[in-house]
């Protein structure tokens, strides 16, 4: 349903989100999301084209994102790598469907409406969330929990 | 979000659904649909295998649907040709992420299972509604509207 594209690129930006401090490289990225280095290259190249990321080359260089992860929402992320298209019109091209979908496509178009709506309401800020049991893309315990300040408390 | 295939055997299930009467031929399908016979061909050869669809061989022989469309639901059809998969575990393996998923592959894996529950609720017979202003698949005006027995009237 999300393409492997996709996929990589919110992981991407879920790190660069969850690291902030300072640029982190394409091989960095590609280690910690587990994406093999060519592929997440052309993900980056996609991302920093739509205006999301920010890219500083020479030494100490390196992607940082380019919105805060409090504005930036999953939707935009998938915009910007590979669209999910709305049914605006007939597929099949019938004039009589012009204003009006037929049942099928009103309900496919509906299904797509409705991952648009759930995307748009989830901010990147909410993947990288401390007090969720599990890191974001990571085999560590969460921050909020290694930091002895998570309301969970330990288990 | 919904493969090619995935909308060419939905077509090709609705149009079946509308056109009980007796066997069609690949071709016939495929004209109406407007898809491709040789990629449909291959879309109902994988409708058949999965026990969707009966085909008969011969002289008057064609595709018939094995279900009834009160009972196919849309998902069994997406299941059938191009699944979408839960994310049960991990994709980036790690041994901490095995009982949780970290947020972000939570928030994908709910976005399938909101399109799992929509489509399972969507049976076939809903998407050739023939109280619904548009044919399923057709150019021309609905059944219902054409017998005059429509409850939205003529517009």
């Amino acid at each position: 349903m999300i393409s492997q594209t996709t996929e990589y690129a919110l992981r991407a930006v879920v790190w660069l989100a969850a690291n902030p401090e300072k640029p982190l490289t394409a091989q960095q990225i590609a280690v910690a999301t587990r994406v093999p280095a060519g592929y997440l290259a052309k993900v980056l190249q996609g991302l920093s084209r739509a205006g999301l990321l920010h890219s500083q080359r020479g030494l100490g260089g390196g992607f940082t994102l380019e919105r805060s992860p409090n504005s930036l929402t999953m939707w935009e992320v998938v915009q910007a790598v590979d669209p999910l298209k709305r049914i605006r019109e007939c597929p099949l091209g019938f004039d009589a469907h012009k204003n009006t979908l037929c049942p099928l496509h009103e309900q496919l178009d509906f299904a797509i409406a409705t991952i648009e709506k759930m995307f748009t309401a989830c901010k990147i800020s909410k993947l990288i969330d401390p007090e969720h049991p599990c890191s974001p893309l990571c085999a560590s315990v969460p921050k909020a929990k290694a930091t002895g300040n998570s309301k969970r408390g330990k288990r």
